[in-house]
C-alpha cells in the first residue's frame, strides 16, 4: 500500500513540478495529469473545459491551484467508483 | 497513476473481506491492514490503543465500520506528509 501511495505522491509532484513549485497542480498542469494518467477514470478527460470545471470544484481555496489534499479529494470518490463500494 | 489507485481499492477488499462484507473494515480489520501495510507511515501502528483512537476519529458515522471514503480521509494527510508538501 505504502508504495501505492508513493506512486501518487512522486506522480503529482512530476506534473505539478512543471511550472516551478511542485507544492500545487496549476490548470494548465491539472489539464495534463488528468488526461495523461487520469483518462480510463474522468469521464471528458480530453475536454479542456470539463477539466477546468473539475478542478473549480476541487479548488476550495479558489486560488487557481489545485493542493496535493484538494486533489486527494478527487481520487477517493474515483477510487470508491472503480470499487464499486455503495458509500 | 490508475493502477497504484487499483492498488489501493484490492488491499482495502482483500482486508475488509476477511469476516464477510469487502465494502467496509470492521475495528479488527482496520488493525491488520495498518499494521501490516501502513506501519511505515502510521506512528504506533502496533498499538491497538492508538489504531483504535484514529479508527473512531475516521469513521464519521460512528457505525464501527470504517468505508473506501473514511478510509481515504486516513491516507491523504499521511500521504501528504510524507510527500512533504505544505498544505
Amino acid at each position: 500500500m505504502e508504495a501505492a501511495i508513493g506512486v501518487l505522491v512522486s506522480q503529482f509532484k512530476a506534473y505539478a513540478g512543471r511550472d516551478g513549485s511542485s507544492d500545487t497542480l496549476s490548470r494548465d498542469e491539472f489539464q495534463k495529469l488528468v488526461k495523461s494518467e487520469l483518462s480510463g477514470f474522468v469521464k471528458n478527460a480530453g475536454d479542456p473545459a470539463a477539466i477546468d470545471q473539475l478542478m473549480s470544484s476541487l479548488d476550495k481555496n479558489n486560488d487557481g491551484e489545485l493542493s496535493f489534499l484538494e486533489f486527494w479529494q478527487l481520487i477517493g470518490p474515483l477510487a470508491s467508483k472503480r470499487g464499486g463500494f455503495s458509500q
